[in-house]
């Protein structure tokens, strides 16, 4: 069970008070608003708490642009043109505030997102519940062959029934020796000395606040097919929250960035040739064998 | 006037429509909401947007703290002990946006808080307003005999008249010029060139984002009495803003940041010394003349 | 003469006695190292510190990336790489110091990247020279009949001479003014408050500290032909120096990032059609029109 | 053994072979350039590269401050007064790189200090090697029964060798495990998903950036006593580093920040009682029971 009962309690009396507000409201996000989303097999998302929404991006964007925004007609016109042409302080208008369960090498890869506020739960000060992420058989995956960082083909059998055995039996025996050394009633260990036992699957959870245009940078980073599967999901449940909140400028991210791809100097001059008729390999391309690959794949199916 | 009819109107219409929200709501920052408070001759500070409270501020520090924050009985004691403490992640939780018209040369001071969110008004794109800020009388001073950045006496009878005349002379010259450069039936000059055109007492305007620990800290510098007299005067109208908003999180700013003194390692001997009853001087205190200087002010009147 | 005399001295003392070092040395920068590049006309741009070279991101990526980075048999190939898979960190291991001189107008600009360290000259404690930047005749245009923020045709004749007049006259008359009111023998108006009487093409100067990778967001941005030429010819200048200091990282940054292109996922899509054969116009391309005229551009000549 | 003996040798190479350089030569850091200093059991410091030094900051200053900085004498006395004023742009222009093997449990609290730039290495692409951080025995302490995040008495006799054995133990099993499922001619699982399965004592490494200014802010927070002992043996070992490279603001930093403490308004009002020979008691203070017995402490010994 991702919430204790003491959260799950909160959260429901958080769902059953509205209050009014003058501030602009965004009311495909309120109906998200502290629900937890569950997201691996003990994790969540859910919003704590946010601010604007589409119409507030435009409103940032007026003031500076001033009359020079009066010829784009709409806000779903205007923001298209900023996502297209890079205009990021419009979107860092929004903000939203996240709780999120996660594994602790999940959190070691989000940290590194330098530009949002965190307040993690702390094991100096706390205990840490027992939870640790165990990837369900579809997950298991051995390195992949071409891809330094990547996971290559499902293991199955006996091999992957020895990846589980091993990932339970060493969380659970480093939780029990970790609850053996904190007891207060036994050794008594500081627990700041004490939680170094544990795994980097255990789970922590942070409050985690960010502008909208650093979340964007953080999604599409995230989100691409590339990232780690257990970090994906956590930002595939944003994107759907996200989708929501902001729909225009939450479309025009897809378009823009997420589905979107970049063209080399290089890559474009071929494209340019191509386009004309000629037939242009590898060889004449000017790129190496490596770039060729990639912008060969990038105009069969798009994958960036 | 400082804003224009249409935000004028803009404002009447959203402090008449209040709407529904799951949101924590700040009841003493609502009455603020839209609301543009004069600063200086034409500028003004209005809250358009924030999230979270004073209770915000302890739900992000019971998640890093957990079972560790039960000790402290209540929100304004938590609170009081995370600043005294430098615990800043948890100020991090609040956010406030403003729209903010300033001079240009208090724009300039303002922008080196870098971590903030700014969209401005851009001289680019559109055309400033005749708006100048011209000091009034009693702000018109000479230089700080003592004080390389201070002001020291008051200005007065025909140096005074001067000052102003030649401010009022010269911004309406330059605004008369500006206006002939760019008007699209005569010279038609860029606006990216005719501004330059143009003094830094010309009003310009902003949305400015923030969160409370990095307001806090533009707070405390630029609401000190060392600060210049005309961006003082905006964080002044800001913390009484913040106090409505954020009750406990401003007394404990106050008490221990705005009106807080820090003492040297040599200051703290210093003072040991006098307490147990020896007269210390400069010159067995171990302190430079201007460290003793500041020492000896503090212990008499607080000034920090 | 942009540098004083008391300038020109310490850099030319610090040319003539190089000392020794066990750090990397970057020897195509130790070139241009204190140089003051002049930029517009009284403005400059010269190379104060730095840190790391080309080896220098390869030696951090391979930190990160260890023996998953052997696969990459050069440092060029490696560089080339974690510049098209957008991998910044090892970028923000070097970091470069620069003295500008420019007018405030460009400074305005300049300051809103935000991820640098800026110590500016502080017109509250020092009074300001008689510089000012006045655009040579072949840069003084029109405000562009299609772009709300751009330049479009030159002046010439009355117009032109009119706008320099108006900009020689103004910026004299103001600074004489300035002159008048801080006369310590005369008014003794503080500086803090005469400052505000000069306009925006007032050179001021600053020392700007920036790691590489932020350099590069930054060039991207104001090296594009889009950007306003006074600040453009700044970031000219320094793509110059760059080159000379990290050429493999430079080359790369002009391939995959000032001369790339992006496209949307549906123009992605309009392309491909293209290349199978298809008559794709602006009615079946999914594209407004406006998006649909920068994607021909695109395909056409590559301006981004 | 910290370095590898590729490590080692690449060391050599670089203190073996002086360059000749034009710019700010700090001799006090050149003698430690490269060498890594043993922190905790398996960890290092060393640094790898820097920019600036004393001289450096006061350089900074006098942009900013102009002929306002001539009348502090000389470059220490600039210092001091930059840092006891709470001056910060001029520190950032100091700028080390340090290269760190540290305890990820270590890590975890290090990386929240947000502007610095870091390259960690990856347990997505590489191995990590068999080392893990087992505690000294006089640093096996028990959890503090005052303070919720601290440790109390040393654990003796028994329950101080079941922690080792414990943590021996479980860090050896996992890693075993580790290796085992990494092992490409067995299972061959993923990189990325069998480090999950490694304790949070086992040992990483980075390159970590930073400017003066933060480093300071880092240093204040992890040198003090109140500072888990695992990260505050790293950040005494940077002090004694720090204090050879820039002696000037590392002793300033002393005085106005280690050594120092805050006044709380209330604090403040109490000592000019007490220095006029009121005898205030807490009852008559104003101040909580905490703060009470905060402020007599730092009166008595200057613990901040």
């Amino acid at each position: 069970m991702p919430l204790s009962p003491d959260q799950q309690a909160e959260i429901e009396a958080q769902r059953a008070a509205p209050g009014q507000t003058l501030r602009t409201v965004a009311p495909g996000l309120e109906e998200h608003l502290y629900t937890a989303y569950p997201v691996l097999d003990h994790g969540f998302v859910r919003v704590v708490d946010y601010m604007g929404d589409d119409a507030a991006i435009c409103q940032a964007a007026r003031v500076s642009y001033g009359k020079g925004t009066k010829s784009v007609q709409n806000d779903e016109g205007l923001i298209r043109y900023l996502m297209r042409h890079w205009h990021s302080t419009p979107f860092e208008m929004c903000e939203i505030k996240l709780h999120v369960k996660l594994p602790v090498f999940v959190a070691r890869q989000w940290i590194r997102h330098r530009t949002a506020n965190v307040n993690e739960y702390s094991a100096r000060y706390s205990i840490l519940d027992r939870e640790f992420y165990i990837p369900a058989p579809e997950n298991v995956a051995a390195q992949s062959a071409i891809n330094n960082q990547g996971r290559g083909d499902l293991l199955e059998g006996e091999a992957a029934a020895r990846v589980l055995e091993v990932l339970k039996g060493d969380a659970t025996r480093c939780y029990d020796h970790y609850q053996e050394l904190i007891d207060a009633d036994g050794i008594g260990l500081a627990r700041e000395l004490a939680r170094m036992n544990l795994p980097a699957n255990v789970y922590t959870q942070w409050y985690w606040k960010v502008d909208l245009h650093n979340l964007f940078h953080f999604l599409r980073l995230r989100a691409d097919s590339h990232a780690q599967y257990e970090i994906r999901v956590y930002a595939e449940e944003i994107c759907r929250i996200v989708a929501d909140w902001v729909p225009f400028a939450y479309k025009a991210f897809e378009d823009y960035r997420l589905g979107a791809v970049s063209l080399s100097a290089q890559m474009l001059d071929c494209l340019r040739r191509m386009l004309k008729g000629e037939e242009v390999t590898q060889e004449t391309s000017g790129l190496s064998a490596r770039e060729w690959r990639e912008f060969r794949q990038m105009l069969d199916d798009g994958a960036g």
